[in-house]
């Protein structure tokens, strides 16, 4: 198996989104991933805490990305357009792979304690972004305010991209939707 | 006890956030806030299913009281502009009893579980309003974008008025937010 440890956590999450959408969450087994993926539970746990984990191991990694986007960005820049080169981040962090995105959205709409698990992440990367904000020197309520408005976009914009029909590129549906809040808040 | 009957939801709600207050959420039980009200567990259980829902009763009349003034916003309104209309009538709603909003938001912010609650509450307020707006015509994007930027409005605003030291009109604090919304995405 050694040759093949590099991908194996990328198998293990192929094996596990395959059998919660053919089976269902609740009705997966770990040890059922493990097996789909040719490895061990062992193996498994050796890169996810438990099997709800796989669905949201990425969400670190996408608010690192988006935090670091926002406070890098220009020091002119105005707080939406900070969060609005967060999002460009997110797109780039998620937008690599819709058939995986549309997976994963399809498991978490069918079940209640996955969107609370979700709602959740958004919430918290909600904070770090307006934390990030405050970096910058914005006011709190404003800070808060245009990091909502930021998660609000990457919400709408991210299930329009997965859900809709055509092939469309991720950053592009976020800009939109920034534009279109854009012009509904005019 | 017939003659106080008619407040005996009031009291009992006033009871039970004293306890959450005084010994915290968890440490107190529906005999503790029947004792405290000079009533009993089994007309706490009349009023309520459980203590949690002492503090989410409301949330059913807000959703309904927001979606009424959403719906019915001049027809010429436009969005977020109906949302406005929305915002004020949950200003009615909840503006009149700040010491109230004060202690439950004590209480939830220092409870994971509460938290949760609160946010799964919005976000079918949010989803409510999304609602709302398509049967006003609004497509669903620009329905859920609208929406999702009340919704930011609102818990900005509930939280600004409800932690600020001065004592300020919740109505005014959140269409002041709302202006900042609009000043930010500009």
């Amino acid at each position: 198996m050694g040759r093949w440890e590099p991908n194996a956590k990328g198998r293990l999450r192929e094996a596990a989104l395959d059998l919660y959408v053919e089976r269902g969450f609740e009705q997966t087994t770990v040890a059922e991933i493990a097996a789909r993926a040719g490895l061990t539970a062992r193996t498994f746990f050796r890169h996810f805490p438990d099997k709800r984990e796989v669905l949201f191991a990425g969400s670190t990694d996408l608010e690192r990305h988006m935090v670091d986007a926002l406070v890098g960005a220009p020091e002119a820049a105005s707080p939406m357009t900070a969060v609005g080169v967060a999002l460009d981040a997110a797109a780039a962090a998620l937008g690599g792979n819709r058939d995986f995105a549309r997976r994963r959205h399809l498991v978490i709409t069918a079940n209640g304690e996955l969107q609370e698990r979700e709602l959740i992440k958004m919430t918290r990367l909600s904070a770090a972004l307006a934390g990030g904000l405050g970096r910058r020197g914005v006011a709190e309520a404003d800070a808060r305010l245009a990091a909502e408005a930021g998660i609000a976009v990457l919400r709408v914009a991210f299930e329009r991209w997965v859900t809709g029909p055509e092939e469309r590129d991720l950053a592009e549906v976020m800009r939109e939707s920034v534009d279109r809040l854009r012009s509904l808040t005019r």
